[in-house]
């Protein structure tokens, strides 16, 4: 892997420096909100991720404390792959980026429906969707 | 410009598909937290985006409708680049990113005090930039 390029000390520079792609977020959303801890799981997602961008995302996610791997509980053969309490953090950003999208982009109509919800109760589902995660 | 290739109907990666990557958003930070609108300005900012990678983003934003191009107020000879309202409303996700690095990055102590800033007034101070943002 390429060792992590930090183009200033800005704090939004540098946070993009890590996440700043068209996928990590969505391995991140996986985790948190469809209970997806796999590679196998992650590959299935209807986005049709390739192969090596998601060994290499996974593996910047690991390498920046967003990601820890773990012995899979049901097979020694599968990593299972859980957020940290730095990579749960992210979620305010990804309920920002939804609610974003939920005004302005077309989407499915029950993504919209999920984001009336979260517009409407966000604070309570941020903790609800953490304290879930912390479970993992 | 390659069309705008869209993965899924997922919000979050339909808003990934647009401001996905390293650069989009630091655009959209010149412009609303550094008072920032010409190509030139945005080129000088110390993360030193490359001149193609500023115009395909730049032809982004605009073609996806975050950004305006106007004729500069001072000069014939430059574009004045605004926020539309689309644009302006990407703020509160600039904010949970900053929020984020702040706490779990290295980042300046300019930076940091700024950020400590942001997370006891976030509310009162996205309105401020907004409302900053929509006078340009």
């Amino acid at each position: 892997m390429k060792p992590l390029k930090v183009r200033s000390g800005c704090p939004l520079s540098s946070v993009l420096d890590i996440i700043g792609d068209k996928w990590s977020l969505l391995i991140v959303r996986d985790i948190l909100m469809n209970g997806k801890n796999t590679y196998n799981e992650f590959l299935r997602s209807k986005e049709r991720i390739a192969t090596n961008v998601l060994a290499d995302r996974l593996s910047l996610l690991e390498t920046t404390g967003i990601l820890a791997r773990e012995e899979h509980p049901e097979s020694k053969a599968k990593i299972f792959y859980r957020l940290t309490d730095k990579g749960i953090d992210l979620l305010p950003v990804l309920v920002e980026l939804i609610l974003w999208s939920n005004t302005h982009l077309p989407i499915d109509e029950a993504a919209r429906s999920y984001g009336e919800a979260l517009k409407r109760n966000k604070e309570a589902m941020i903790r609800q969707l953490m304290a879930a995660a912390r479970k993992q």
